[in-house]
């Protein structure tokens, strides 16, 4: 019976370490140890549930089911914010399983492991192999940041032709930029200061359009597509203006409360509000390939995956002061 | 050089008579003499401008251009929303010519003439045959009405597999509710109450659920689709929970303020809310011919084509009683 250390959130929002023991591997599950863990925003929002956190995890096969064919004990693996689905329905047989009804996504099961820990046992069908030329830190934080934003690029019919924009230079912004140029999209950075220009176009930004004290925007041919990555909703009635028609707009942030945008604009120039959430497996797989060919990579901070690590990494997050991305590693 | 009766809005919203004279036919253009026109709820929000009325338009051509090859004299033919375009650009040249920026729509221009006249003159490409089993009045209302629910089910992949549900029974979804079942969709209607339920069944609905009341809904299937045509928008919290994952919310009806939804089922479910305006050509062109195939019909409202019966109407219109579609007939 497998046996690790965990960490987990507490009522006051303190990490708490923890011990999970699991039985012993069903035929098609799989052992990790973890060597590296992304963190994001949802594990900000999750800290105060009594759950294992982190979903971007990269590690090393321990050990395999007796009928695990994709691994091999040594192997790397990486897995990210979707854990099962039913493999039957509608979604599951057309590449969309993230929508299966009955899907487990972090936070809704699972919840005695995650990848701030040492170990984890998953389905060997919702692990991924890791691409030669990313390391294990690489890796991680593309389980669900870089899933989520190729996901808005892929499964929405964007073009190499298309012009796209990304709203936001951080954790999902700056994979963003990077898959979008690599695609071969014309990509327009919007961001509210100068500060991250140089860094943006070197990332593969066409142009970069620092929106602060703007009242009105030109940026020559229109955008086929938006990628918001900003915590806070755009300017609409200053963003609108850009978007071309036929036109997409993916609010990629998890946030409360309403969607609102000005209802007209919407109609009059068919614009399309698409939400989306992480990736399907197909689109998951072809990620990491994509980021492998092109050496897409994060830009990250490193961090000890120690209480204390933890602790000083969502701190950073939660202050917005991660460049770009936190990964957690462990000390040995 | 063509000279013609026709009816105007004004400052007080009152119906005015007027004479336009237009200069001799173009090469391109055609004269068409008004035998039937619909009328829809833009026509209620010009109706205060100085401006000719009507654009659900059908007629008889009376006068070609020199150069004129898709009509001849005698020819019916008919007219919607949209007058003109670019014919270069790449919205024109990827049959999205409805958003072309220099296309020229109700309201914007050729403000001399409307279908609330007795003749008008336009482009022939931005004509339309009339389909020989309907009448000019059965044909006017689909020339907007039509065009607009009817992109919305061919131009963003609705199958014939799916449910669809449609939101309001009234000018558009009535019209809806025939072309969603004659494509095969499983058509679900959502209304007020259950006043409208045996007409919904007799276009062709498979099931209809009156709101009136419901903190709750249980439909089954979910949808894969709703185009919303009621003038209030919709109970997000009551209607989300019957969408399907990855599923499309069409917003059909002109409204000024802002559009509101729910964030987090927008993400976790994937959906998609779409913008669409009227229809490009081609979309215009096969719902006509797919109307013609399977004997689609507006249920009319007949009033004459004089100030009097214009008044009437668009007081039948504002007082929600029309049932379904208004149509205006010359009185000869």
């Amino acid at each position: 019976m497998p046996s690790f250390t965990v960490f987990k959130g507490s009522k006051d929002g303190s990490i708490v370490k923890s011990q999970t023991t699991r039985p012993d591997l069903k035929d098609d599950e799989v052992l990790v140890k973890v060597t590296a863990s992304g963190i994001c925003g949802t594990d900000e929002h999750y800290k105060q549930q009594d759950m294992v956190l982190g979903h971007e995890g990269v590690g090393v096969v321990e050990q395999i089911g007796a009928k695990v064919s994709m691994f091999k004990k040594g192997d790397r693996a990486g897995w990210g914010y979707v854990h099962d689905s039913c493999g039957h329905c509608e979604w599951c047989l057309t590449g969309r399983d993230n929508y299966c009804a009955e899907r487990v996504m972090y936070g809704e099961g699972d919840l005695d492991q995650g990848s701030f820990g040492t170990h984890a046992v998953w389905k060997e069908s919702f692990l991924f192999k890791v691409p030669e030329n990313l390391t294990d830190a690489e890796a991680a934080p593309l389980m669900c940041g870089g899933a989520t934003v190729w996901t808005a690029l892929q499964m929405y019919d964007i073009k190499p032709t298309d012009r796209v924009g990304v709203m936001g230079v951080g954790g999902l912004g700056h994979l963003a930029i990077q898959f979008a140029s690599k695609m071969g999209c014309d990509v327009v950075v919007f961001s509210g200061t100068e500060s991250k220009k140089e860094e943006a176009m070197k990332l593969g930004a066409t142009k970069f359009v620092a929106l602060k004290g703007k009242t009105e925007l030109d940026i020559g041919r229109k955008l086929n597509a938006l990628l918001v990555t900003t915590s806070a909703q755009p300017d609409w009635p200053l963003i609108l203006p850009v978007m071309g028609p036929d036109s997409t707009i993916f609010p990629l942030t998890v946030a409360q409360g309403e969607f609102i945008i000005p209802y007209m604009p919407l109609i009059l120039k068919g614009l399309r509000i698409q939400g989306t959430v992480v990736a399907p497996r197909v689109i998951h797989r072809q990620m990491l390939q994509f980021a492998g060919l092109h050496n897409i990579k994060p830009i990250n901070m490193e961090f000890p995956l120690t209480q204390e690590g933890i602790t000083e990494a969502m701190g950073t997050l939660r202050d917005g002061k991660m460049r770009y991305r936190g990964v957690l590693i462990p000390q040995n």
